[in-house]
């Protein structure tokens, strides 16, 4: 055997196994925001989830279900899911894949897409602050990787990705933790620029802004970009697990090609209803989104009254940096009952990235907060 | 770019694309059973679905729960999954791992145990008929692998798993599409001669034999074997996707370390709350696959009657041979709305998988044969 032999315990965690392969000995597992333990009374606003409830479409979508169907499998497509979604996006049911959440889309693009390091020299290019999954998809799938410095105040600038030598590339839009989107005609420019690579677009959070553009408008144009979105947010279904791409036909078909070669079935029948529910009701989608824009302008003002900075957000949270020190206020807020998100590295960790909660939820956060500037 | 660009359209299928990896462009992806149309009608005797509805405990779960609750995301162990489950297969909850359908379970398996071909010349054994999705995981993540000949009539032989150099061995018992079962005793032969490989045993179809033993028995003696569950089969499930592995802290840590650098959180909050109904719920588990056996064991002797012969079976399908054409009996079968496995592969291919349905469902089956043979 080539695999190690040593083990240890430490916090109670194993460390290493000579049971695991060296990949699974040796990588750093992405780390998910805190949930509380059920009972426990907080304020969440560490995971950007959503503070209204789902669709009351969802309700009535759930009474119809006839459970004996459960003892069936799901289709595989999630065709209903598939065509409510390509209604919303304005495309075909073609241009779109369905998974279990848009975590496993990103997982399974990372696997389609991008070469792994055996069969090429090039990197897949990302930013140097975005969503933490991303490096560590490409440690996970072996994928070699550049990450690209944002510029002053967390803006990714185009040009960065213009002639440089890549086997893909991916970045949120609006950008996670930092909360700042750019134009979709800066989006196109990558992707014009790109031709041979796929351009991996996460979305997750391009619904709360006002007016927003969608690269999902390029797809018609260029069949190398790929937009994934989620229903975790903007539709409050985090607990459901679903998550799509909009892409080309040629780019919706590797992606299906790698799911079936790993899980046939991976959207359960419950989601998949719940699901088409949700997407259809774009009334309910475009209240909810509205309240949480305008607590997320207001919140902003009110922080930067005590003094935080932050940059632009276009997403359903803010990534500002407080006149005090950030770990220790986290830790404060913490202790008070409210959670946000508190990235313990290099230059994140003068920001805590707080989630637009309710209004008396936002209340309560800058009430606690003032008692600490 | 070292990818091809060659591209071509095969029965309306993109079949190569120089945005795939030159993985998704190599491999055969796994093909499941078909599925019928919505509203269509047929007798569903392909994909060893229960034909009996879930437990009425599922309902009632359901009408608890809170809807709203959905803007959340769930939990990533699927807690009280696992603590019904613990209950169920009398181990501890640490011992269990939660995921989406038991092929994502023994796809994050294959990513946690077995060594990639580019760090060890040893393979993964398998049977060389099995569960077809084993050698497409072994594909995907270019792990080696060595298949081992079955006996005469399909018989597992475990002397053939021993002395034999290996990085991991996967089976499943019963196999499939075989219907066979070995014996705990020879599985536990297998994982104490492999003291250094992660043995992997496959237990989709243990319930349907009338007093079975499982290889979780083994758990608290070896560290080295994970077994594999699913609600899809005995828990009339398949809709849910939840299957689960029952293994040492030791193994059960490393699956989490995969699944965290994948998808944090594999199992949905509505699919949580029906599993953890329907496995505390083993009275009526007990009934329904009472029913099942009954069912198989009357089929096989009409079956045997009309000339089949077919290894015994521990399963709920039947793998049987027919007394003409397979292709030509499947085909016939399936005009008459009646859908049944036929895997078109040399040796296999003389053979039907007959999934056991309710009494009606196989009284029509047999009497569709009657006319075919």
């Amino acid at each position: 055997m080539s695999r190690r032999c040593r083990k240890s315990q430490i916090r109670g965690l194993i460390e290493l196994s000579k049971y695991w392969n060296k990949l699974i000995n040796d990588i750093e597992p992405y780390v998910a925001g805190e949930q509380p333990k059920p009972g426990q009374k907080v304020i969440k606003l560490n995971t950007n989830e959503n503070p209204y409830p789902p669709s009351p479409k969802v309700k009535e979508a759930l009474e119809k279900f006839d459970l004996a169907d459960l003892r069936l499998y799901p289709d595989t497509n999630s065709t209903d899911v598939m065509k409510a979604a390509a209604m919303f996006d304005g495309v075909s049911g073609k241009n779109i894949f369905c998974g279990n959440g848009s975590d496993e889309v990103l997982a399974i693009a990372f696997q389609t897409f991008f070469e792994k390091k055996a069969l090429t020299g090039l990197p897949v290019l990302m930013p140097d602050y975005s969503y933490s999954f991303y490096p560590v998809f490409s440690e996970f799938y072996d994928i070699r990787r550049k990450t690209i410095a944002l510029k002053d105040d967390f803006r990714l600038n185009p040009d960065d990705y213009i002639g440089v030598p890549n086997c893909g590339i991916v970045f949120a839009n609006p950008n996670a933790p930092t909360s700042r989107a750019i134009a979709v005609s800066d989006v196109e420019r990558i992707v014009k620029a790109n031709p041979d690579s796929v351009v991996i677009v996460d979305e997750a959070y391009v619904a709360f802004e006002k007016d927003y553009e969608s690269a999902v408008s390029l797809i018609g144009k260029y069949g190398n970009v790929c937009v994934i979105r989620t229903l975790s947010k903007a539709f409050s279904l985090a607990g459901i697990r679903l998550g799509y791409a909009v892409a080309s036909e040629e780019l919706i078909e590797g992606l299906r090609r790698a799911r079936d070669s790993f899980n046939s079935y991976p959207v359960d029948r419950l989601a998949q209803k719940v699901a088409e529910a949700a997407l259809l009701d774009t009334g309910y989608y475009n209240e909810t989104r509205a309240k949480i824009i305008a607590t997320r302008e207001r919140v902003i003002k009110e922080l930067e009254g005590l003094g935080f900075t932050m940059p632009p957000s276009s997403a359903n949270f803010v990534f500002a940096k407080p006149p005090v020190d950030c770990g220790k206020l986290y830790e404060n807020l913490r202790t008070k009952g409210i959670l946000v998100r508190y990235f313990n590295k290099p230059v994140l960790n003068e920001y805590l990235r707080i989630t637009i909660g309710t209004d008396e939820e936002m209340d309560a956060l800058i009430s606690a907060i003032r008692q600490e500037v």
